[in-house]
């Protein structure tokens, strides 16, 4: 990896391309530069002139009195490569292309200049942003290269004023948007440390960019922009460590709904797409998806004020003046998954003192406007904030006139330092840029959208419970000893398709699926005289690993009471197959005893392109395949975690007790997911998909019985 | 109705409690009025100053020199009575009254004092606002007598300078909430007719002056916030009124999650809680409901621009100049539920002529930034509005730097003027307000939130859909002739409980399950002859109006196949239904031919205490009991809009064809419907609850089995 340092914070930079026309983009970088005052050494480097704007002018960027650290590079397309050349051979440790015209135009010729680009970054270990970026800003450094206008010097400076605070940072490769979180976020008086907008990413990609800055540790939360992602070991790394410092990456994934599913073998594989990989990755690691622009700046105004001091639950106390804004942002509350609980009697007790008759301590605290204003917002928050009842708080005020914050404004700051639980403040209002300050100097952040609000909240709860879990010492993974080798071997010595009589001796090495796996017959008497033996009812399902959907083409026979009924089926059974798949290699029947009754439910396990094996779990055929119900998780996966993925599935209280019937046996289950995911997680080579569909979860106490199965060998993924 | 006229539109108005002291909220509201320049008389009245800020006061509401339209209160409330008697003697034909502790205060005395107020407003028949009123505004008068702050005369006049566009007009009991659409509005360029506080409304309601408004016509759009409708006729009357007129209701109703469900005997009236209810009111009349403060005054910026043009259907193009922006627009609407499908072939070439190689005219759109700014945001929607393959579209676009909208803003004027399908602006940086302008004068609603921008083109669609329904001639209810008299009478003369047995005759007289209800048996003899005739399998059931859950108490037997197993149950289930309930009434035991199998749906009546019966769906046993999978419509209902509340249900794709079985007979679940709607429709005041649970919808083309009932009987509604 080459120095990501030499690229963020250079001493010396050189602009090639520079120019005064202040029209083009060329003069705009040249604008944007200048405006901030950059403490290094700035030369321009134009063929066309010997000074630019003021500034000495060199023809190349062999010509400059020092190597530049950073060369910023806005030519035309077909020169960049022989300039980074030039570049490298003349000591230049980093360059940013701003440059168009590469991998993102149509046709051959832009790739190639791509690949060229990378190599010669490679061959003189150059940092290279780029090509197609819309450039970066470091704000420590006053270090602006970027034609963005939101980095144009205007009325406010990069960095709100005051007292230092914590830092965030944006990496994106849409340059638009990248600068567009900076616009959003510095208007609510949020610190940027770093934008940084890596466009075609020839060489380094958003991931690289957050892992330096993780480790340089000066910056608190990091926003995300992924349109895709080329190394998920990079991206594993960079998730653990953010998770470990208890940095949050809050990010959206760009492209979700075009989230393409490949033709498939397994249910498994058809319902795990693409977005729902990155989706599982995010929840193993606890990134934080925001769906909107301004969402996802608010969250990180919610993790820069409190990131110490998140909530330990999800029971939120709300401060009012407006009974209408408190009963609105209790609605928002309990939409977003938290809770509003009545406050407890002592703390009511301590409130009411202040309250007038109309006013009520119950929750929302709805103080009315006069005891508001007398008590002031911190004084009511204070009230409530001790409360055993509650982990946050949400204020819900007025913005608008900030003469009214001015004279709070002490209080309000020794509320935010001495208070353990996060608060939030909502204006109902507009506020003005001016109370937007004195709360955030004071160490509030504001929100002005109800939803955003209640949504930090739960965000910063989640957050702290999957941390919590997350850094604990990892649980014993399954009690079964699993013979790994004589699985490995298996594997190997089998067809690409395993059918369940050849899949289920290996998975059994992992102790999935002990129960009774059945006879395998070649004619009826065979099949007749299993089930005498093995006692009916039975079950008799055509074995072939070209039939891989056996009910829908009439390859099963269910519940046979008695020979005769399994004689005409074994006829049946085959017939219908054959109608079905006449090339289908026939391994034989097998004869398996009825499993006892239990709740349906699909587990397998799904190779992703990108990630590796995932493990799915659905419940019930009509869920998984009508309602799409699955829920997904990388492998291997604890007790713990495989807990967690089975309570989000929105059917997940099918399992409890029901009409009668006691709940099913859950713990059987997840010791299932776990067995299952160590079994991919030790074979990720060899396995493609796997199903498990049904497994039949039995009453609580009385195991899984899995009544089919299936492995697909896959060739190793490419990564 | 007392004449909200003078109210609204006073020429002469008297401020009672005027003060000049600025830091009260009597001086508030005398700076709001005169701040803005009243084209009326305004009358202080004041006991202890002559004069107030330079306009000459009247000791009492008798001494003006002529009597006042309007008598805006703001005294203690213990004088309010008193005075308001005084304005009626005095005829005054209206009043606000601005002061609080009244029936908000804890205690008797508020609440007596406001009933009070409504008889001294009844008696003179005054259209008084509030108490607890926050006041209101009426822009195109220049009258705001209110103490909010948002309306004080600033540097913005109330309406937005230019040409004259849509209105809007707020109305909602909380003042600080609806004074903060106004704030939010107007900052976003939107005109307000009318802002409008009730307070405590003790004698006119949000409706009432809903109603007046548009009555009046010259409003385009109403932004209701909703605490509570205290007149379920009135919210039909206006809700009727408003979709005929095409003017939509954006509401949003508080107190959403305290949605209480009472003790009840069925499991329809236990799953329609209260919030419910108002959720099927507001689909029945296609009132929006929107989640923020920000977000509703967003989809009426929506509807004001282009409420004469919504959108035929719900597909979208998309134009950005950044890909990043395009693809996460494009995740937006996917996410409302609108789509994004490629664009046509000849709009796709007339696109490419002015792209360079690194664009793509799919849809997304992306023309770069090199074409956007050639051709600007107009040239470019301009090309793909008239594509076939979309109903509207969005522009993604950074309105940060104005000027580049000013130079385009004729053309822009131009297309908006001249195209049949709306455009909506989402602009990813945060707006210059001069750029707000611009768009808003060239008729575009511009956005600042992703999920908003999406949604509103959602409304919008999904309005002028459900708009084109209500306004086609009513079909014909159910084919089936009913014995309504009939079952008026059988309803009369039954128990307050009706078990299947007593229910089943009552629904067959209007078509309500016609598959066999089988014989009641008083001994094991006679229900092994009833089995005999009727033919095995039979089910047992316990009837008794004590006894509504049979499953669960075992007061059932189901599938019994022969003459012994009937005889052995009989026993099992008398025995089962006394042990859980000893002191049930017990009819006998019905003997029931089994329904053939079917899709377990339930059907279900619940007489709202607000809105009076609603029709209950659900899906399966689990779906409806477990994951409360139910929609709701009132009754009765047309076959359409019963296909419409059916798919509402999450769990709708479960009837349709799965693993090989042809999909349910859902236009007999449909007709059963709309009888069972109408039934309940015919019966008002007899029915309190009905639940047909489950019904068993056969497979196409093979009908319904109804294969258990109950009917329960209340007293007639309190309306």
């Amino acid at each position: 990896m080459p120095d990501l340092g030499a690229l963020l914070w250079p001493r010396t930079v050189a602009l090639v391309g520079a120019s005064a026309d202040a029209e083009s983009l060329r003069g705009r970088i040249f604008k944007v530069m200048r405006g901030n005052a950059f403490a290094g050494r700035l030369y321009p480097v134009s063929r066309s002139s010997a000074e630019v704007l003021g500034l000495k002018a060199y023809p190349s960027i062999a010509d400059l009195p020092e190597p530049a650290d950073l060369a910023v590079i806005i030519i035309p397309a077909k020169h960049v490569a022989e300039e980074l050349e030039r570049c490298g051979k003349a000591g230049v440790k980093s360059a940013v292309v701003l440059s168009s015209g590469f991998a993102e135009a149509s046709g051959d010729e832009g790739a190639g200049m791509q690949a060229e680009i990378r190599a010669i970054a490679t061959r003189h270990d150059m940092a290279v942003l780029g090509p197609n970026s819309e450039g970066f800003a470091n704000t420590a450094n006053n270090l602006c290269p970027t034609f963005s206008p939101a980095m144009e010097a205007g009325e406010r400076p990069l960095l709100p004023a005051g007292r230092p605070r914590g830092q965030l940072a944006v990496m994106a490769q849409s340059g638009g948007i990248g600068f567009a979180f900076f616009d959003h976020g510095r208007a609510k008086e949020l610190s940027f440390r770093y934008i940084v907008t890596t466009g075609n990413e020839a060489c380094l990609e958003v991931l690289d960019f957050a892992e330096f800055i993780l480790e340089e540790g000066k910056t608190d939360a990091l926003l995300l922009l992924l349109e895709d992602i080329k190394s998920p070991d990079t991206f594993r790394r960079v998730a653990e460590k953010a998770l470990r410092a208890g940095k949050p990456l809050i990010v959206n994934k760009i492209g979700q709904s075009q989230a393409g599913v490949r033709a498939a073998a397994s249910h498994t594989a058809a319902l795990a797409g693409e977005y729902a990989a990155y989706q599982a990755m995010f929840q193993r690691y606890g990134l934080i998806e925001g769906r909107d622009l301004g969402e996802m700046v608010d969250f990180a105004a919610g993790f820069l004020a409190w990131g110490s001091r998140l909530p330990h639950g999800r029971r939120v106390g709300i401060c009012t003046a407006s009974g209408g804004g408190g009963g609105w942002m209790a609605d928002a509350c309990v939409a977003a998954g938290l809770e509003v609980p009545e406050l407890d009697s002592e703390t009511r007790r301590r409130i009411d003192e202040h309250l007038p008759a109309y006013g009520t301590s119950q929750n929302p605290i709805d103080a009315t406007a006069q005891a508001a204003a007398k008590i002031g917002y911190a004084g009511l928050a204070g009230l409530v904030a001790p409360s055993p009842a509650v982990d946050g708080l949400i204020v819900v005020m007025t913005g608008r006139n900030p003469h009214n914050l001015e004279r709070q404004k002490e209080a309000l700051a020794r509320l935010a330092a001495e208070t353990t639980k996060p608060i939030l403040m909502w204006s109902y209002t507009l506020p003005a840029s001016r109370s937007v300050e004195i709360l955030s100097e004071a160490g509030y952040p504001l929100y002005t959208g109800l939803q955003t609000c209640a949504r930090t909240m739960r965000a910063m709860a989640d957050y702290r419970a999957l941390r919590e879990r997350f850094l604990r010492p990892i649980e014993v993974r399954s009690g079964f000893a699993s013979d790994k080798a004589g699985a490995k071997a298996a594997l190997a010595a089998a067809d690409t398709v395993l059918c369940e009589w050849d899949a289920r001796p290996i998975l059994a090495r992992y102790g999935i699926g002990t129960n009774p796996l059945g006879t395998l017959a070649g004619s009826a008497e065979e099949a007749v005289a299993a089930a005498k033996k093995l006692g009916v009812p039975v079950a008799l399902k055509v074995q072939s690993p070209d039939i891989l959907h056996k009910t829908e083409t009439g390859a099963v026979a269910l519940g046979l009471g008695s020979p005769e009924e399994v004689n005409v089926a074994y006829a049946r059974v085959l017939a219908s197959a054959e109608q079905h798949a006449p090339a289908a290699r026939i391994i034989g029947v097998l004869v398996q005893p009825m499993a006892p009754a239990g709740r349906e439910v699909i587990l397998g396990v799904k190779r992703d392109a990108t990630f590796g094996p995932l493990l799915m779990v659905g419940l019930g055929g009509v869920h998984v395949e009508i309602l799409k119900d699955v829920a997904l998780a990388p492998v291997p996966l604890g007790h713990a975690e495989a807990r967690e993925v089975l309570a989000r599935l929105k059917g997940a209280a099918l399992l409890d007790a029901y009409r009668g019937e006691p709940p099913a046996d859950v713990d059987a289950l997840i010791e299932l997911m776990v067995r299952l995911s160590e079994l991919a997680a030790d074979n990720v080579d060899a396995i493609a998909e796997i199903d498990l569909n049904p497994v039949l979860v039995h009453e609580c106490g009385k195991g899984v019985s899995v009544v089919d199965a299936l492995i697909v060998k896959g060739l190793p993924s490419p990564r």
